[in-house]
């Protein structure tokens, strides 16, 4: 399990939308596996036929959803940008 | 792992009642896995005669419980809706 | 993945007792997976004699955890109820 | 997954000490697997021997995790309980 | 899953170091394993040559990590010891 | 599963900027699986080929989430460092 600084890391979790929250909750998911095991594009392996493909899928959704509630939270919810009416449904 | 901008996103984490955010936390969901893997829905090989098909759905049942979380609390958990009696059971 | 209203979603995560809460919790993980692939009850397949069915029921549990950890902080953990002697033990 | 009332659900989650509140967590985990099949006693089936066995433990260890969490933030960490020396190492 | 007080839980979640703190992180890891399955040192099956015990012990980390979490937490943190130049990276 | 002090545990959650967070983050994952095996570096055995390779590949990254959340909220999200024009993005 590598310990390099990962490439490209970005340089605050403030993020003006929680689009782009969201876009480097990815990012952040991304960084930690490139880290642990820079020489291998690991998850260019999860084959779309692969029986585990979903389950993969799922367990990246994961960790994305707990990037992104740190990245929320940092940005205090973005508690300015409200919805339009219908927006969230 | 791909980092397109996913579609569709949400422009706030507020939604109106406790099912919106729901809602909303559903399709957080949703977009993690499109942009890990935009081409295929992986989702869809999630054939119901699986035997690891309720094993993925209560996967995608986490994630949807870490999302709500971020977004209840977003919404300060809707302290103004208060249950008729007897609701909440 | 689909993204339907879930059915009978609770008004509120205002609940009378921490029990009421758990309840409610686990109505939430419930929920997730209705609103994920509704026409099937996949969880009606977990036999009791399947060897993952003990994984796939801690994992449920563990969706209620999530689920329970949102409500309880939603209630302010009920502070004002308090253990009779040895209650917690 | 049933929906009942579990039975002999902690009345509060008000706890003594830390260990009185992982007693609880504890019982909670129980509980979410007992309201989700409560005809059947699944977690009774892991085996010692089982090769999957391990990975169950840990598996309910980490749901046990989640609900000490809630537990512990309930009770404001035990603030007046400060450990004798050398007590946490 | 029994419900057995854990042998030697610590009085409390205080800590003086990050380090400190860590260790009490993996003592309750164990804690709620021992206490699910007293009789069987479970965690002693996982053979170092065994295919899934990588996956186990990154399981195992998961509960550390989600155990430091509540610890920290309880400890504020621990703001008052600041890193030395250049430790933390 | 080890109890051992874990070798050069950090000194601080502190960190400099959210880059020198994750790295400190990356550093507990694996602390937490030398305690628990410290005689076997069982992630070595993680082979690229491996079926599974990609699974706990993000397994890990799950446990690096969990505690850059920690790390993050100790660091008060580093609020002073904000975005350059379009960074997150």
């Amino acid at each position: 399990m590598g310990n390099q600084k990962p490439d490209n890391f970005p340089v605050t979790l403030m993020a003006t939308t929680p689009e782009d929250g969201f876009v480097l909750a990815i990012t952040l998911s991304r960084l930690a596996v490139k880290a642990t095991q820079p020489e291998t594009d690991a998850l260019a392996n999860l084959s779309p036929d692969c029986a585990n493909s979903a389950d993969s899928l799922i367990a990246v959704s994961h960790v994305v959803a707990v990037h992104f509630s740190t990245i929320a939270q940092a940005n205090q919810y973005w508690p300015d940008i409200r919805p339009a009416s219908g927006e969230s449904s």
